[in-house]
């Protein structure tokens, strides 16, 4: 069972707008069990809708549109349908009442732009859109269905979560498809691939691996697709469990959990406050502690030092030890966790200090060298990196880095 | 001039990978002045591939591909390209040293995934890509070009910012194509474009402008199209000055300029230590002015104080006051400005508090309830937020208003 995707809109083609829709249809109808074979995005113009569709028509089963449906649109997406599918546009009558009384609800009247939006498809299903004035279009033609939804992303879910999703799910029953996921960190791709190929080998046919890279993290994902649930289900537990076994030193978690969510569930479990001292970083460390709701309960906070000054009055990093070592160096990361302790009351801190670029590198210390402690006030641990990214780059691979020393000291020592 | 992106990759068909490369590229090649005329995605699989490759080269005359370049993906991209364009993959010994060379600096060998990676389509010109180990691949056939880029962005950019799009460029030559743009902050689309309708409604037919929005900012773009480029430069200059004449109470700069850079020319300038004291932004603010390269030599630092502890120990809030009045108040964002400046030296520093969700609000502060003070240690300015975003989009609300703020009060004191 396939689908195809079809995102309609001048401001996708320019840049201007990142489509979400498709990847938030992708992972309902992958949860249906239905693959999604082409994704397509056409600016508001007949001629590309048209290839389009033709192209999905000969390659999937469900084909959806988003967008082109807008009062200000010009309702390509309609007529590129209607063309296609030997179909008439026609006055709804039903769909005149809706934007009526939605008009009236908010104060305002009908204007000539909503009128046209009520001509509909004749063969099409209307579906009701609680929260704008373009409902969905369910229309049937030679076998496929043709499902056409509003582009405002608010609109379409308002349409698909209570009604569409279900209806789909209702006319298509076929195979599953189950996913897991194992989150690492800390080692790349190449290096996993190849730790877990013999493992890999040894998947049935109705299984699949793909291995999904960020900054100094990886994301696997096993993939399950077949008739039988219960098998599927059990072939996903049982390769997840050997995968993640054979790598255990680089998981922190399974599913969606970041690897702030991972120290925080540890500093949770242990009852630990933990607190961070950034030079390099400049709070993004604080920033990924801190997008976790609910963070307060363990987090003490970040100083943030980015100036020597900071780093003696806050820190308590001598001013010798700066003067001798410099700000980067491991003496000084390994002080700027004791002060930071000493400054929060934590029981745990980070620090990093480092030269992010792309100015302030030096013969002995070129630009990337990043060092980082964890630790409590009596031991820490320490590395050395050698980055060649760029600034940005450069301060999140650290900040990744840095977590993922945090959970393994935590895990190690508190555990 | 026409280009067709498509996107490789099952991870992008199955919604857990977003695309950003192709708006990306779509704004760089539109500065260039070349449309976008379609946009693919495929999973990774040769036939889908080879359907968008024949779809694209009948509607546009660069063909870019990204993603399935990577050492553990199936090289479905240089196959599907090499059958498309009649052509054979071979061994390139300049990717292999490359590769080698990268491995080496990090510490690590060359695997036989490493090697596959080292055959490219015999008629492609690469393009280095100095994050990784797969080069842009340029090919000519029958009039089009078709260049395969890496998925991963920081690739896909480091490919296409220094080489890229300077050998697009120089391919194409035709009608030019400028863009001018105001930046603006603290004011929304629907004003702006209201007070500046009558200048807009003297654009001559060449001049077109667009608003693009983002968190509390809008940015103005001014692009004039026409085979006159002297012509063409003296209406954007004109008209630019103009719009922000009359908004220039909004406007903090020109270009691609970011709020941070503007604050951080302003302390610049007036030989300004900027300090923040974060509690709601959570080390974001911290972020934003630390990403602009240099910022150490007016950015003193950040104290995130998270918890009421780090407030009254490092801010010198008292806990009389957090008692009375509680942390997301005027009068603790007011002491926790008088604070930062104390700990660190600062003439001028920004202080947040407020409650960013989802939970820990009350019926006298809800969710969305943001104090912001900026100011010296004599004078402080506030505003009270109430915002009804999500939790990243409160503090990032917040931020870029906190910022704004700075701007201002920089301006009137100090200027």
């Amino acid at each position: 069972m396939n689908a195809a995707i079809i995102t309609i809109g001048d401001e996708l083609l320019n840049g201007q707008t990142i489509d979400t829709n498709s990847s938030w249809l992708a992972q309902e109808l992958n949860l249906l069990g239905i693959n999604i074979a082409l994704k397509f995005s056409c600016g508001d113009s007949q001629e590309p809708v048209r290839d389009a569709l033709q192209l999905s028509s000969e390659r999937a089963d469900l084909i959806i549109t988003t967008g082109g449906l807008g009062p200000t649109k010009d309702d390509i997406t309609k007529k590129s349908i209607c063309d296609f599918l030997s179909d008439e546009l026609r006055f709804d009558q039903g769909t005149y009442d809706n934007i009526l009384a939605l008009l009236k609800s908010r104060g305002r009247g009908m204007t000539e732009l909503h009128k046209n939006q009520c001509y509909m498809p004749g063969s099409a299903k209307l579906i009701a859109n609680s929260q704008g004035t373009a409902p969905g279009m369910w229309m049937e033609h030679e076998g496929k269905i043709y499902l056409a939804l509003p582009g405002v992303p608010r609109e379409m879910k308002a349409i698909m979560k209570p009604l569409g999703l279900g209806m789909i799910a209702n006319r298509f029953s076929g195979e599953y498809i189950i996913h897991s996921f194992i989150q690492t960190a800390g080692c790349g791709e190449t290096i996993i691939s190849e730790a877990i190929q013999p493992i890999v080998d040894r998947f049935p046919a109705s299984l699949s691996i793909a291995y999904l890279p960020s900054i100094a993290s990886v994301k696997l994902r096993i993939t399950a697709k077949g008739k039988d649930f219960d098998i599927l289900q059990t072939w996903v537990k049982k390769f997840t469990d050997e995968i993640s076994f054979e790598i255990k030193e680089h998981v922190y978690g399974f599913g969606e959990l970041t690897l702030s969510e991972a120290v925080g569930q540890l500093c949770l479990r242990y009852k630990i406050k933990l607190a961070t001292a950034e030079s390099c970083t400049g709070g993004l460390l604080a920033q990924l502690i801190t997008s976790i709701s609910g963070a307060s309960s363990y987090y003490q906070g970040s100083i943030v030092a980015y100036s020597n000054e900071l780093k003696m009055n806050l820190l308590r990093v001598p001013d010798d030890l700066l003067a001798l070592q410099g700000a980067v160096s491991e003496a000084v990361v390994k002080q700027m966790v004791r002060g930071a302790i000493a400054a929060t009351n934590a029981d745990v801190a980070i620090a990093t200090s480092g030269i992010a670029g792309p100015t302030g590198g030096s013969i002995d210390k070129p630009v990337g060298t990043i060092w980082i402690a964890v630790g409590t006030r009596e031991t820490q641990e320490t590395v050395k990196l050698q980055l060649n990214k760029d600034r940005i780059g450069n301060v999140q691979y650290t900040a990744v880095t840095a977590l993922n020393m945090m959970r393994k000291f935590i895990e190690k020592n508190f555990a």
